[in-house]
């Protein structure tokens, strides 16, 4: 593994959520990584301003921030409550110096099946934020997440329906999350990814294998890279290949690499990247 | 609940796997059910001619045979066992008395990431198969799994892809079906269902609702109709607008029902349909 391979590597920060802010900066530098993604919730808890401050001062390169979203409320008090919070984590990737917020767009109301009536709150809800994001040098960048959450998490379940959001909006202000774990069983993902960067709207580009069986609520069963069912080489070609040349995120939800040492996890993870995405 | 209303009512036997074919045929004429759908482990156990009388001396229409397919082996010898195995389907389909033996495809072999070449191979097996079955009166109605399903069960995630695979044959050898389930999700669906009706294509029509958390492995967790998050009622008048007008399957795996009184589960299915599929 020599450093060049590693220069588009991105660690985002739930793969070793059992590393403290301090210590995932600590560990990146010993390995030579540049790239982190952060979450709101562990920013949070250590403080938005210390936390810019910490990887600024570590040389890290904040490659997104996740997550905003969640806009799918139809009660006028909780979507006041989630454009509030979203106007929040816009100014939270500023502070953190990120240009990507993820949006998960949030899953039915209760009793709702009404999957159509969903995606366009959250169109709605993307013409305040967008504008707001932009003033701030922040892109928002949707992510459909795998159709298994349509009901409780992410109403926008393919790359078609992300871009149809994002294309309402101008390029700068709205694109799209790709992310392997999501959409690596849609064959038409491959014609998206292309529409995608053609308007230059692949903002981030995550990576998780697919494993199964998948555990209860199938949250936190996303495969470390290689072990799993998905070519990441062909996906990262195919986004490489749509113009995109930015960061590539490592994004896993593991309960069995939470369980392990974090410094292990993170070389484990790199080592793989260069291995299955790079080489 | 009137007997019209559950004029085109059919009791997929997996629904209620807790009774015995005649437990089952007992309960149908109970309850005044006339379709059943049968699942061939079961109907095997019970023997194939003993059940196809028990079921033509109940007067009960066997609806689908479920479910023939797994044809995604690369091994030679493997691939030859499962074309052996759905020859014996369609010759127990025939057997039973139903024109329509359900195929789910098969999952990616062990240690490919090759989903297309995969698809392939289930192209290459209908060629075989949907001569013999035709011959036998049989139609194969290729169903489209949950994306979830993609590596491990069902490289055919949509209802696209089903109908690419099955306008390679003519539509009395090779349609789809149709499952709430598996395609709720998909906002292509409704324009699939309207493709696949007009070139009578629609073999069989199956309803499960959609709830979560969904259980480990994903298998068990098919909701009773009501309990979740798809519309019936909709998804029903989307297939009766493309010209379907056949039986409406409900196919519910789930281990709490399971656990239940078998007779019970029946009858609340019943009442289920009335209420949420047909009024």
């Amino acid at each position: 593994m020599n450093p060049a391979e590693l220069a588009r590597f991105s660690v985002n920060q739930m793969t070793v959520r059992q590393l403290s802010l301090p210590e995932l900066a600590d560990a990146c530098a010993a390995l030579g990584v540049a790239g982190v993604g952060l979450w709101r919730e562990p920013v949070r808890r250590y403080g938005v301003r210390a936390a810019a401050k910490l990887v600024r001062d570590a040389g890290l390169t904040v490659t997104t921030l996740c997550r905003g979203g969640f806009l799918t409320a139809t009660d006028p008090v909780e979507r006041a409550e989630a454009l509030g919070d979203n106007h929040a984590a816009i100014d939270e990737a500023a502070a953190l110096g990120t240009d990507t917020l993820v949006l998960v767009s949030g899953g039915l109301p209760a009793g709702s099946k009404d999957l159509r009536g969903a995606r366009e709150r959250v169109a709605d809800a993307l013409a305040v934020l967008a504008p707001y994001a932009a003033e701030r040098g922040v892109r928002l960048a949707i992510e459909p997440l795998h159709p298994m959450y349509a009901s409780d998490r992410c109403v926008v379940s393919t790359l078609a329906q992300a871009l149809d959001l994002a294309e309402r909006f101008p390029a700068h202000q709205v694109g799209v999350t790709v992310d392997t774990y999501h959409v690596w069983w849609d064959d038409q993902a491959p014609a998206q990814i292309a529409r995608a960067g053609a308007a230059g709207r692949i903002h981030t580009f995550q990576l998780a294998d697919w494993t199964t069986p998948l555990p209860e609520g199938v949250l936190n069963g996303r495969g470390q890279l290689g072990d799993g069912a998905i070519d990441m080489r062909q996906w990262r070609r195919r986004v490489e290949a749509a113009g995109y040349s930015g960061p590539i995120e490592v994004e896993l939800f593991n309960e069995r690499l939470w369980a392990r040492d974090g410094r292990e996890v993170l070389a484990e993870t790199a080592q793989r990247f260069v291995d299955h995405v790079i080489r």
